[in-house]
């Protein structure tokens, strides 16, 4: 059987073996599989399940590792029913970095117990890494990495690598630093391997390697690692001490993290993915909706003052769907490739003038398109209607409304998040729906006024 | 200065220097930069200047390096100005993978010509690579990998690694092969320092590998490697035989560029980052936006039968933006959240009654809060006001009218996507500018439908 068919059996059939009780069944079926596709079972299990399911991962190392894979919501649900005991032998059983990061998972007061036991148990390391920001580089970093002096020759590297081999969770990488603890190089095993018995590593090492401060947010660290295609990253502190390394499979969870949270917040959905009940999800969206509402709301009172107008001339209100959907259309293009392209690195804040200008151009030209097109029939379907007196100044009116609303559309799209950006705010944050909000409201005021003007109302 | 200084220098000054011809201030410049700076740069630089930027840029080996990490649309614009001997050596000095994605971008004759001279050459590797779907992991992977039987020793194969230290990108896994060359066990280069020399490579590796085989979407690789955090991934054939290797660099690419893919389908935003001309953007845009086109005038049909009920009772038309606007923003968000979740693997495709029960519920009870708020508001704004007969029956319509679009929204963001997924259809592809379409042309039809029933028109 093929490994990823495998993987799918084994998440079907563990909820029913645990329904059943079956716990030894469930150990029977587990054994071989790795952390990762252990991890995926829970969610697809009952909350009532996790802690029976947990337990039957045997040994401990692959349950303390099953622990460090999980999503942060079903961790949050299974640590209150794991003893203090339990979570201490797995917390020392974890690499640092996943210690400290499953620590932020418990509330503060057992965090602050666990730790001092773990600081009593010698692990300094778990206890250093929880107090940083968890979006930064030093949040993200391990301690468990493999430093040595310059003056160290290649095959002492070596038999020091031999005698700790098992403490290191990648070492591809030695890391060379001076008597002040100061990163100044680094040597690839590869190279350690290749190089002459008796050099020192000062004579091997690379120097011009990149490194981040401990403060650097998580997605300029990620970004650097996609730009040199690095298999590790290391953190140093401001004087420029080597406090811990990063490894290139954290920055992959970092970067589908970003992405993930960049496309939600576009949609104005929050951190929905990460939430487990519909209530949850229900009340991360409502505040989104608000401002919709608001913005719908005062269109509406825009439109009051238009009853009138609107009584004469009905069909002016056929074609606010449109005028408005296109527009809304154009907005989310805009503010979308405009958003990514800043998350990207393609996008400078700095070219605003260029981005906007080249923003306004695009709804322009798409405004006048689809302007000369809805105008052409409108007029076809109101030519002799007994509803209108004249059809070609409907048309005009509705050909000038909705490129007016592309063109605003548009220049929001361009503008907001550059804007965001340059006040460094997120540029996602703003963009779905305060963008179409934002071109519901001022759609429609041209729409009018426009109307007005033109069929004099 | 600080690394990422000088690169933003460097980003700006070059530009400069170009438009003064000044060619060896340029070569001064760049000196010492990394291959995906000296890149960066092209994408603030006229067209025109590509080719005197290019050839300044010394010696072969980084000017190669620097081809490979050239934006798609950036090369394109570049390659036909580069002569076919010169291409051809920096072709051969690439590794296997970029030269075949390299290739990619040039016209077919030439492809052909240029493959021929490599074979001559004897860098067939890059024949047998040019052939398969880019977006594969044949089409992804290096040939550049380093394999070795299972008899040979961990010394045997250290020395070996010695003698052909320069010709693999990535070297921290030692694959081994049977006598067929099926792809039996994985030994890190740690495994291989820390074992004694005369246990052969049989004995040291690890068999219970992740592999791919070659015609696996880049998507399922990428997943795959995130999951269990590997540092390069081996590639088989139908008989199991290794014949090449994905390294976790081009991984971080794929989920960068599937991420961003994602993200400007759902908008209707194509393909637009890729895209060097304004004029290009809108030609992408256009077709997304007929689709958004054609719902609205379906809508604007819809409404001419209502025409006359719109000029009795104007204030139903000062509602349309916040009915429509409503629902599509809540459709917006299950659209995101499920297509989100489907490409993360966090929602599978055969969940799809439970996905769309739970959006159901959620549009439903959204629907349901805002319906009461905009009932009463539009009742406060309407009570006692000569535009219309019954407040509270305009109110209770609005109040229906927005619950049923925001349900209808709701419900179309969690069906197409699973139903997309379901027929092997790229979801991101549906959600935008589908999901607001329908319920704009749905939401139209059911408000009107409530407002006759209810204010007898």
């Amino acid at each position: 059987m093929w490994p990823q068919q495998r993987v799918s059996v084994l998440v079907k059939s563990v909820p029913k073996l645990l329904k059943r009780g079956d716990i030894a069944g469930v150990q029977r079926l587990i054994a071989g599989f790795r952390p990762a596709d252990l991890a995926n079972v829970f969610r697809r299990l009952d909350k009532a399940h996790f802690k029976a399911y947990f337990d039957a991962i045997e040994p401990l190392a692959v349950r303390a590792e099953v622990l460090g894979e999980l999503d942060r919501d079903i961790a949050r649900g299974l640590l209150p029913e794991v003893v203090d005991d339990d979570l201490l032998k797995l917390l020392r059983e974890m690499s640092s970095d996943d210690a400290a990061d499953t620590l932020e998972l418990v509330p503060e007061e057992r965090a602050q117990a666990l730790l001092q036991a773990l600081q009593q148990a010698g692990e300094e390391e778990v206890v250093e890494l929880f107090d940083h920001d968890p979006e930064s580089a030093a949040g993200l970093m391990t301690r468990d990495f493999f430093a040595l002096p310059e003056s160290v020759t290649s095959a002492e590297a070596i038999r020091t690598l031999q005698s700790q081999s098992e403490d290191f969770e990648f070492s591809y990488y030695v890391y060379v630093v001076n008597d002040a603890g100061q990163l100044v190089g680094v040597v690839s095993l590869r190279q350690l391997v290749l190089s002459p018995s008796e050099k020192p590593l000062r004579e091997i090492m690379a120097t011009d390697l990149v490194s981040v401060p401990a403060g650097t947010d998580q997605e300029d660290v990620a970004r650097l690692v996609a730009r040199y295609n690095l298999m590790a990253i290391p953190v140093v502190d401001h004087t420029h001490k080597l406090v811990g390394v990063i490894t290139v499979d954290d920055i992959i969870d970092v970067i589908r993290l970003e992405a993930t949270e960049d496309i939600l917040k576009m949609a104005g959905a929050g951190e929905e993915l990460e939430q487990a009940s519909m209530w949850r999800s229900v009340r991360v969206r409502l505040p989104w909706l608000m401002a919709s509402f608001l913005g719908g709301l005062t269109a509406a009172t825009f439109m009051r003052s238009y009853e009138d107008a609107i009584a004469q001339v009905a069909p002016l209100a056929s074609f606010i769907p449109i005028v408005l959907g296109m527009g809304g259309n154009v907005g989310t293009q805009s503010a979308t490739v405009v958003t990514r392209g800043l998350a990207l690195g393609r996008i400078d804040v700095k070219q605003l003038v260029e981005v906007v200008r080249d923003q306004v151009l695009i709804g322009l030209m798409s405004g006048l398109c689809y302007g000369v097109l809805l105008g052409m029939v409108a007029w076809g379907l109101y030519h002799g209607s007994s509803m209108i007196e004249s059809a070609a100044y409907l048309g005009l009116t509705v050909a000038l409304g909705i490129c007016a609303s592309m063109l605003i559309a548009a220049t929001m799209g361009g503008l907001v998040p550059m804007l965001m950006a340059r006040f460094n705010a997120d540029p996602a944050l703003a963009s779905g729906p305060f963008v179409t909000t934002t071109t519901d409201m001022l759609g429609v005021l041209c729409y009018f006024a426009i109307a007005s003007a033109l069929l004099g109302l």
